[in-house]
């Protein structure tokens, strides 16, 4: 049974709570927010929670095993770092920082006192993601030649971030745990049309290793919400529409394929497949509690996350990067990844 | 009554000759093609149509008032250019020629011999893109943001084009007609999956005056066919859905507001609307018969058509710029427009 | 501030539990049900609840004003009976009572004792429900034709009643509100697939005055849940589909015109008109913190409510006149309401 | 090479021209209609069919093999009744005739005189019904429990015929041949809401043997065109739209499963299964080409079209029970076939 304190009871941090409370092996004991009102929400939800508005608190607590951080992202490396140098494991809300610099720190930090540092990218443990992931690893969808994701809905536009850092994230996540890989270049161009400076629509291109595509589309400014990825292979094809509740993946057995010998006139024969298309029925957990059980059973085999602050830091890296290429109007920016293998 | 030449029986010439021998005020008394077999397809349907291999014939019937061709998009400039020599009235198929030089020319051509140039961009006469022009000049939807627009299914490749020609001249096209602008500047990326160097697939940002943004994604190699435009305005937006058959548009009486005084915290206070949706009917006759119509009227009254030569010249250009971004990895390109207000 | 006591905390009664916490104007002190481990669940979710496993205690419990019902049917009136006895005022659970005798009785002891009895006939609480009673009586869609309406899915079959007895109470409740009218006869026809005797799926006709029809499809054995309603009138019709969550109401601009003069052939003049569709904007406040703010204004107002014992008990004579035409394979029966206008 | 004359060129009969024109083994030489303006749009499409207004001028042309009959149902008796005492075999549009005595008399006649008497159900004719076909005598579904389809859409209404005449016979066809069966009894229940005594709305159950259900809704009053049809077995479920151009069947993984042995409580123990989708890509063929090839296979073979004499008597006599049970207010009616398995 491991103990676990939170800190940040705001918008998502009531959520962790209560999936913590309701695991087999952890308990939550104490948590702490900035505001009294959602500590005494908190308080009546679960009685037996100890509640402060000083979250050192809960880092000088000695029966407390791991910190659940789901503060505003400016705050993440403060604490993610009090809370590693007190000899916590760490669970922090993506994104892991609100620089490189800081989250390539706390990933080096936590590597070094061999404590788990876990990034709250969620989609990584939901069933539709999984079966993706799966799919492209069996060669069943064949050489994967791109992926195209829209991200878009109106609102909620953020204060402090723009619309990359709001919603790529996911995408990022996604695409470089599907693809077992992460982008070498980007390019993005953004929009800023409510706020100045502040993108509020953006596309994003990412290019991976061996001409593998993603093109991502974030907007606050559409009139639908639309989560929708599609993954193009040379055998078949797939869409992820994750507003679906029960059709989230549809698989086309469909493809172009060129002829291995072609006539001297140097056209390419090509052939269309048109076949059957099949919905797989996927496991309905919640995700958030797959995603809090790894992080316990990280914690007690000693295992690395599958959201590791690597993989956070990864996503940051991507997101510093489109940040850089907008700024520059499109350009191409490739991205150098430190060598953190040794510390993890 | 106007007479009619068609060159060209291939896949769309068909569909033009049907349309002119239906009209009131023309009639198609010749038709062209390298094929016998297609010649005499258009024969056993149009039994009084004389049909010849030789287009020169065409050209050369003094007769004949207008030339329509609907050939290879390499040959529209040389027929096109002998027809105007003739005295021809000319309608070609989209797009307009092969190169923005050829363009150019046959444009000044035509309108130093006071002849009309059409060219087929057949959407500027559907009811669903008329009616987006009229709420856009309405100012029903207020300041236009952005327009985001996806071309894509599964196949058919060109053997001669790549993915942007193919598609991309219908959304431009669309474009320049309901902003009644011309971008000013363009960034593409392009892939090419199937054959080398002929991209399959490609996203296309254009950039008009006053900061309206328009994106496009074009492809080939899709599992779905969608031909979606989503138009954001500062009061209302609308999805444009022309895969749909009675539900092409859909109005969302939705937005952001940002509210006049704000603090000096430096924050904006932005305010979202969620009102009602409408799907406006709309007229559903055929819009070839429309463009056809519009040709002929045109020409008995010697007006500029609304897909002119120097609509079609605009394409070629935009077309031009996003070709050459594809090669410098989508660094922005920026378009100059040749005048042309003297000849037409 | 109104005292609430909750009997059953089974599927739904947490439901209202919650809710009647959550009002400005009643508070909930206890609670009761068979399953001590329920009871426990309760306790730590609300520790400022009494729990027991005895229902007396409720009704018995003189600071309690009224008694919320949430058991099995077959118990409704009994315990309804003695919490009115015991001068409760008292909220059931839908349907009102297992048979048209028993929900009669109840509905004119209520009323001889002056107590509120209300039915949760959660769907009259509904914004989109509402929005169609509006938009029929304010004669949008004018003389109202006929109303079909499909509620299936797969499962979940009930121990106790058949499927007509479990989910066209929903339909039969809509349709009576929002015609504010009650059917003369019903024809119905029923199957039983599964188990023996138990009908799993049904069709349902009601015919309510000024030959108004409506029929039911209800069925435990389909692939997909549909909850969808057409409403037809001479002016215009619409749709109203409860499992979209954002559109569930959409308006056609249609309908068919009989001309008012015709030829001697003896044949009518028809016109058809396609226009518009409009999808209005609904408030999204839970429906179920509406019938529970409801219950409690009622009884402090001493007002009918919308869902009164009367509805439930027309709701039943509906279900067993659907009985009693399913035994007759389809027959007509006719419904002969009790004069309760006394009472209520 | 058969010869083929037709009779009927109004809405349906150009189709039937086109497809016979254009098989390798039937030609037609002549057409009639009593209509000249029908018969000029004809020549001018195929110059070389001769026209006439009177139709016994097909009848008697000794060159022609068989005729075709696309006129109002009222005349389907008598023309082909003519038509097979000249000894020309018969394709007859659905309905066969508007009385089950003259459809049976016709199929008799046929029967007698050995010549082929063909029905127009194009339905069966289609790949998603024989998709659907193989699905269920293949045991994929399993058992089958019952079937329900929706024909609903806004008008036309027909002058001469109801709306279960019009649109029922599709459903019924489709039925009896998937189910390779027809129904035992049926019970009916329609509206007239437009017209007094002209059915508009209906809702048909047809009772199979094996206590198969299968329930129709038919409507000239719906805002949506809906042509849907649920088949439900014990394995597994099916939806077929037929509005959809690309995705018609899809294949539900679901269903209830009794457990075999259950207790003593006289309850069931069931089980769900919630399972893959599936969509089979059908062929693309106009199923009229189907059709009509294989009216001229039969005649060429000898053989039993799949929509023969008898089916379309089949389809006769349900209509003529629901009209019977429409008029009775949905008593049941059970329908005795005559035994004609001797003469054709």
């Amino acid at each position: 049974m491991l103990t676990v304190g939170v800190i940040g009871c705001g918008y998502w941090g009531p959520n962790l709570i209560r999936n913590f409370v309701n695991l087999k092996n952890s308990r939550v004991t104490a948590c702490a927010d900035i505001s009294q009102e959602r500590l005494d929400h908190m308080k009546q939800l679960y009685p037996t929670i100890e509640t402060t508005t000083n979250f050192k608190e809960i880092i000088d607590d000695p029966e407390i095993d791991a910190v659940v951080i789901a503060t505003p992202v400016s705050s993440h490396h403060t604490i993610a770092h009090v809370a590693i140098e007190a000899g916590k494991h760490v669970f922090v809300e993506k994104p892991l920082a609100d620089s490189v610099e800081k989250g390539t720190k706390l990933v080096e930090f936590a590597g070094g006192r061999k404590r788990i540092l876990m990034v709250g990218h969620t989609f990584v443990y939901t069933a539709a993601v999984n079966k993706i992931k799966e799919l492209i690893h069996s060669g069943d969808l064949g050489d994967i030649y791109y992926i195209s994701s829209s991200r878009v809905n109106l609102g909620i536009f953020q204060d402090d971030i723009n619309v990359v850092w709001d919603l790529a994230p996911h995408d990022i996540s996604i695409m470089n745990y599907i693809l077992n890989s992460r982008p070498e270049a980007i390019s993005a161009i953004g929009h800023s049309y409510i706020r100045p400076e502040i993108e509020d629509v953006a596309f994003i291109t990412l290019i991976y290793p061996n001409s593998v595509h993603a093109n991502i589309q974030v907007s606050w400014l559409n009139p639908n919400k639309i989560r929708k990825t599609t993954v193009v292979g040379s055998k078949k094809m797939l869409v992820y529409d994750d507003v679906s509740s029960l059709e989230k993946i549809r698989i086309y057995d469909k493809g172009v394929t060129v002829q291995p010998h072609y006539d001297t006139f140097g056209e390419f024969q090509l052939s269309y497949r048109y076949g059957d298309i099949s919905i797989p029925k996927l496991d309905d957990a919640e995700p958030l509690k797959i995603e809090c059980q790894h992080f316990i059973d990280c914690i007690e085999k000693g295992e690395l996350p599958r959201s590791s602050g690597v993989h956070g830091l990864e996503v940051l890296l991507a997101l510093d990067a489109a940040g850089r290429s907008m700024k520059a109007q499109g350009q191409i920016v490739h991205i150098e990844y430190p060598d953190l293998t040794v510390t993890e």
